[in-house]
């Protein structure tokens, strides 16, 4: 191990003690100054933010997410950066901007999507479009109330419920008026920003590879600052420096041409529900290890930084255990957060015949499986499945691409179609770069307490363009409440929530 | 072997020889007079089949199905039969008939079902129960044509059409017209005939058991005729003796107790999918034999005369793989009739999450997969279930009747809900019988060529009633050519059959 790492460790555990018995936060004059700000323009803040959310920003809504894009354009160059709309066609804009600072050390990429999750108007309490401010979370017992007036003292405990709220406006207020309250302080920023705010992210951000290609030459940074996702389930803020990749295929394989009686064939036709279960049945062990050949071997080791901030992670595995009704998980009792550094092998669905009141007595004539693969740092989507089809083949499968034709299935007891789906790499950046031990210092003080501090989601985003294709770091950095209802009715932020938001830009964009 | 097998073997053997192979078929006196008798009245028995087959017989139809039983009765009177319908609240009624003969050496039990399937009238191309007769299979370039008018000459590839003219009203006119030819000529019967005719077998002879218990004591006989089902595909005219019992589960396993995001919580939380996959894995083996413990120990050893029938049997393993697009069977190329002497243990269904356009990315929360078990000679339905349950429970399961509770659930790593269908034993006579052989030969004398001899069919019906519950051993006597569209649209019965029909009971009601 070396001292760096020694240093490295020791820091983190230091800062993951809890809050009340850790030192006093080290809030520089900067994060001060963020906070005088925004005390005295909680009520402008807020009437910013709710212009912003009552614009309605579906991906595919080109009218309305067109003017989402003019407003934050109008917004960039209000606070000074040269900002103007990327166009492909047929896509949202991409909101570019740049912004100087005179005596900059590095340059930080700032993204942020603001397009939302399509609205199921039905089933929220107001319009998703029309911003409402209450007392406390709705399902708490919540009141509306009216947005304040300048100077009326505001409860971080209030939530603004409108679409995009958490995900992923509340970055964009938060930037701003970071940016207004370091030049209200004559406080001058430490980096070059760039900023890329993103169209259509909940649309799967099919266009987001084409723009990043076509203007490489203008996202030169230091490191990406995802702004998006939630804070710990404890509540407690956290960075986040990587998500899984993924990738899928379906497996088919069959048994006679056609359902057959099973009293008449049972038997004596072979069954290709039994056939793909045991098929299945030999991918994995009883403890969720995965069999096939060479399925691990690509994964990146982890380090010893994402080690320790594992270990300092406040532990959940019981918590859920006990909340999904899990006697045990898998991996003979290593951490959830530990298992999401490997990759997965799960069947998403099987489906045979019918069950219930759709059983017949029948032998099935085909089965089919879907199966996700989740990736970790190193596995090569195409790759892992090739694994996979090697297992298969290894079983005496022949492996086709289509549905076999008599020839073929005369020719092959054992017949498995297995139909690839696309998919993307795994992203994570190692925590003991530099710029990455700035980050988590610089969230520190703005948060005055200690950061859950997770190696990767389990989860994927296709954040592999930034770090594969354009090669630089990414951190992400929620700002949104746990409980935000991301991507369902009634999505809220809790103020608290935003107001660490605006100190953690405005710490971020001061860091030495 | 005992020189009474020696001499059956060496029996059917003969008898099984290709009919243009073998000796002249020894029609006796009185098959030649009931041919002759019915060579003259072709068109009258078929003026009485179509008014027989006009009367529609849906066992949910209360008011058709009494018409059906009322007129049968009468049929039966008319040929000096003491005749009545018994009757069970709701059910469809029995006919129940008695003809003595002067000097009988047996009572011989006649069981025919009047009911038939439900139709479906859009596919049917005309009126399922409005008769019409083509000169050949209406998919063979067959043409409707009228009934023939009295000594009008009568082709038997002609068929007639409607609902049951195949399954299963055919045997009541051959039945008849053998009365009556015998009567005409003179000839005595050999046997006491007692008639059971059911109206509800379509419906799953719901209260069949109701039936036989209520009047057991009329139901002495030396031998059950159950007049149903089709000749061999072969063609040829086929005994049956035995049919497959079925019972049936659905087993359950469970994971979280919600779907969980498969990136969230892939490699961490158990995959119900897996499980079931793996713990039906467990149960057979790649060539199709049960691993279930005692799974095969119940049964009963299949005699001498039932594996000479076997292995008399027209080849059909080899057509029915290619036509079915399998490379290979199960059982290491045992044939289908040898497999249908033991039980076997079918995944129906399987249903896990979703494949294809409702795949989502999920580890589903519970698999459930339905199988069925179909029973040969000795196996008890609830007892063969009980040795899959104790595997399960050998898997490491806790096994429950209904969903986990949460206690449940975080008490047993695995949980697997079992419910179980009903169900009923096989039923199979032993060939070597001595009314059995007498069957046999009666019947080889009426077809004029070797008989199929198939010790049990694959499919299941509750025979087990005549066997078990009444105790009495049953011969299946199937007169319907073998592409009769049961169950279907077009049903039809082709004129040879019915011909080969009177010939049968002619041959069986006279017979030594």
């Amino acid at each position: 191990m070396s001292s760096r790492h020694v240093f490295l460790i020791l820091g983190m555990l230091a800062a993951l003690l809890p809050a009340e018995l850790g030192a006093e936060p080290s809030t520089g004059a900067e994060t001060n100054a963020v906070t005088t700000y925004r005390q005295a323009h909680e009520a402008a803040i807020l009437r910013g933010f709710a212009e912003l959310l009552s614009m309605p920003n579906v991906a595919s809504d080109t009218e309305n997410i067109r003017r989402n894009a003019e407003y934050i354009r109008g917004q960039l160059e209000q606070r000074g950066a040269r900002a103007k709309l990327w166009q492909v066609e047929g896509a949202p804009p991409i909101v570019f901007g740049e912004l100087e600072a005179p005596n900059a050390t590095r340059t930080l990429g700032i993204y942020v999507h603001y397009d939302g999750q399509p609205v199921d108007r039905a089933n929220w309490t107001h319009p998703p479009f029309e911003p409402v401010l209450y007392t406390a979370a709705i399902e708490a017992g919540g009141e509306p109330r009216p947005f304040p007036e300048d100077g009326e003292p505001v409860d971080p405990e209030w939530r603004i419920y409108a679409r995009s709220a958490g995900d992923d406006k509340a970055p964009l207020p938060a930037l701003f008026a970071a940016l207004d309250a370091l030049a209200a302080a004559g406080i001058p920023r430490s980096s070059n920003l760039k900023f890329l705010f993103e169209g259509e992210e909940e649309a799967g951000s099919p266009h987001l590879r084409t723009y990043l290609e076509t203007h490489r030459d203008r996202l030169d940074v230091d490191l990406w600052l995802i702004c998006d996702g939630p804070a710990h389930q404890s509540r407690r803020p956290q960075l986040v420096f990587g998500v899984r990749g993924v990738t899928g295929f379906e497996i088919t394989v069959y048994g006679a041409t056609r359902n057959l009686h099973s009293g008449h064939y049972g038997n004596w036709s072979p069954n290709p529900a039994l056939m793909l279960a045991q098929l299945l049945a030999g991918m994995k062990d009883d403890d969720g290890k995965v069999l096939v050949e060479g399925f691990y071997d690509s994964t990146a080791q982890v380090g010893e930084a994402e080690r320790a901030a594992i270990a300092a992670l406040p532990p959940v595995d019981e918590a859920l255990r006990k909340e999904l009704g899990l006697a045990a998980s898998e991996g003979g009792g290593e951490l959830l957060a530990e298992r999401l550094l490997l990759p997965s092998l799960n069947i998403r669905g099987f489906q045979s015949g019918g069950v219930a009141e759709t059983a017949r007595n029948v032998i099935p004539n085909t089965a089919t499986a879907s199966l996700d693969v989740r990736l970790a740092k190193g596995n090569e989507p195409q790759a892992m499945v090739d694994l996979v089809e090697a297992h298969v083949r290894r079983q005496g499968y022949h492996v086709v691409r289509e549905d076999p034709d008599l020839e073929t299935r005369l020719a092959h007891p054992r017949i498995a179609k297995i139909e690839r789906e696309g998919g993307y790499k795994a992203a994570r950046t190692e925590m003991d770069l530099a710029v990455v031990r700035d980050v988590i210092g610089a969230a520190e003080r703005a948060a005055g307490e200690s950061l859950v501090l997770m190696p990767t989601l389990g989860g994927s985003l296709p954040l592999y363009l930034f770090t594969d294709l354009l090669a630089m770091p990414v951190v992400i950095v929620p700002i949104a409440n746990h409980d935000n209802n991301q991507h369902a009715p009634d999505e809220n932020l809790r103020l608290a929530n935003l107001w660490y938001g605006i100190d953690l830009m405005g710490s971020l964009l001061t860091m030495d």
